[in-house]
């Protein structure tokens, strides 16, 4: 069966982007009228049709959704799966879990995989990488529901699940400054996601609230594999300003802190204090005990599922932009005594 | 468009299983000629037609497997779902995570779901319900390949990738038995599963070798909601026959013996010992540190993928019947000290 030639194709031949001929094809009112009759035109001549697995789906449902996150040896996405899982469930869809283990390659792979229109909608947290937007825009431009949840893109105008970073920040800091650090290091997988930059904002204001200068010898970014992540923690901790509490903005941090903190004999907290966003369900049982900034991962990814059925099955336009957030909490441990 | 009726009304039609019609369509040697006969005119009569989604995915390849397993938070299935990615992302293949949360109904509904073919493969772990297996002989019947990881089903003539669970048990009780241990407890979540019979058999026979005698009562079937396992062992925890030492043949019920022992101010390992399978990350660092049988994990996930698209790819027929068996590690902590 001749099926004619594929988007990638047709925008090749008109010497456009993907994104802008999906956009044409679609009728959006950011292309111009001109552009659009020389997309229409030159997708007649080729006989482009789009891709009729695709299409088929459309009209019948996939009644298929799909998750792409960035890694799943992690406590926060595992839960927020269940939490997804649960009301997927219900709704009797099926959850397609697609891993970009941080890589931002992977990820515009994936979002160009599921152009095809093999899902009814889509929910994501991005990778640490992920600075560069032209995949999720173009994904967007093709009307496919889309929610982004605690890994959001401020830049994409739809709807974002996420928890109060930038306050859960704040509080973790002024925990440690309550505690008596001075010294305090802050430990994070990017400087561009968005809710890096939050809880570091959250940090920062700390610190300046009791006047206490910012050091950037003590922000660490752990952005490689966890080999040199544990080199860069051990530097820090054996550097002449050795820090005497450490924020870890994710969870790996914290557990690789308290592994070079065993390797050198560093006494959590006597010498250094620490505390971390984390879902670990062992946070209480480690030596010590470990102090939490604990996000409600499973109501994250109910709600992020939630929004996305309303968005498919009763076109929520509404929803479909709002942000929603859910607050985080601090539990206090052994590790801040 | 008239599509005719599906596999399940042909089925019904007929009085018979949909196994069989399945079987009889694909001209199975299992079903006599004169089943098949009547199977083929009633179809043809009926206007049926094999899911015609299916039947195109068939033939261009959907390029997906589906990846069947009990629950999620659960660090030797993240492991193994790295393993499992690993390779699929060198085929170019996506894989499907479908979750049972250990419940049989929702096995049976997923096993349902993929009778329609949508992916090329399958690799699944079974609950820990999974006692009959009818939904798995289907699926089994109708000739998609399947690998079965972990929680194996002994009876159905597929391939296997398991650990050393008979040896691992034995190992875990010799080594409490070892420490000084006596009065050893035994915790599984299940009294079906291959696995757990497997590594209880283990545990029995170390037990048998030394002459320390099976006490029933120090056998523990943990198979409800984490809040009765919690009160299971605790219960255990303060019965007059009280263990010196736990094997705990899951992950989640070390944990929850971990708690348990905080609540109850009984110490690790003073009073009671403890050794669990376990690829927890945090097991080094708890308060005291698990002494664990170690799967290899990833290897798992990797060989069960290996072993799927040489099926695929490779119709290969005696891999597609082979047992492969992957050592776990002992790995001795403080919790056995």
């Amino acid at each position: 069966m001749d099926m004619g030639i594929n988007l990638k194709q047709l925008a090749a031949e008109l010497k456009l982007s993907t994104s802008t001929v999906s956009r044409a094809l679609h009728d959006s009112h950011e292309i111009s009228t001109e552009t659009k009759q020389r997309v229409r035109e030159m997708a007649e001549k080729l006989s482009y049709q789009p891709n009729p697995y695709a299409s088929s789906l459309r009209k019948q449902k996939s009644k298929t959704i799909a998750l792409v996150i960035p890694e799943i040896d992690n406590n926060f996405f595992t839960l927020a799966i269940n939490g997804i899982e649960e009301i997927a469930q219900k709704k009797n869809y099926h959850v397609l879990i697609y891993l970009t283990h941080e890589d931002i390659n992977k990820e515009i792979a994936i979002a160009k995989h599921l152009l095809s229109g093999r899902v009814d909608g889509i929910l994501i947290s991005v990778t640490s990488q992920t600075a560069e937007i032209e995949h999720l825009t173009t994904l967007y431009s093709t009307g496919i529901p889309i929610v982004f949840f605690d890994r959001i893109c401020d830049q994409i105008d739809t709807a974002k699940i996420t928890t109060d970073d930038y306050d859960s920040g704040f509080k973790a800091t002024h925990h440690l400054i309550e505690a008596g650090c001075k010294n305090i290091a802050y430990l994070q997988v990017s400087e561009t996601l968005s809710i890096s930059k939050k809880r570091f904002a959250g940090f920062k204001e700390a610190l300046h609230k009791k006047n206490i200068p910012l050091q950037t010898d003590l922000v660490l970014t752990c952005a490689e594999s966890n080999e040199s992540n544990y080199e860069q923690i051990k530097n820090l901790l054996l550097s002449k300003n050795r820090p005497d509490g450490i924020f870890a903005s994710v969870e790996k941090l914290a557990i690789t802190t308290y592994e070079v903190c065993n390797e050198l004999g560093i006494k959590i907290p006597d010498q250094v204090k620490v505390i971390s966003f984390s879902n670990l369900a062992t946070a209480p049982l480690l030596n010590p005990s470990l102090s939490t900034i604990t996000q409600p991962a499973f109501d994250i990814g109910k709600k992020a599922a939630e929004v996305i059925f309303n968005i498919i099955e009763h076109r929520a336009v509404e929803e479909a932009k709002e942000t929603t957030i859910l607050k985080s909490t601090l539990i206090s441990r052994d590790s801040t005594k």
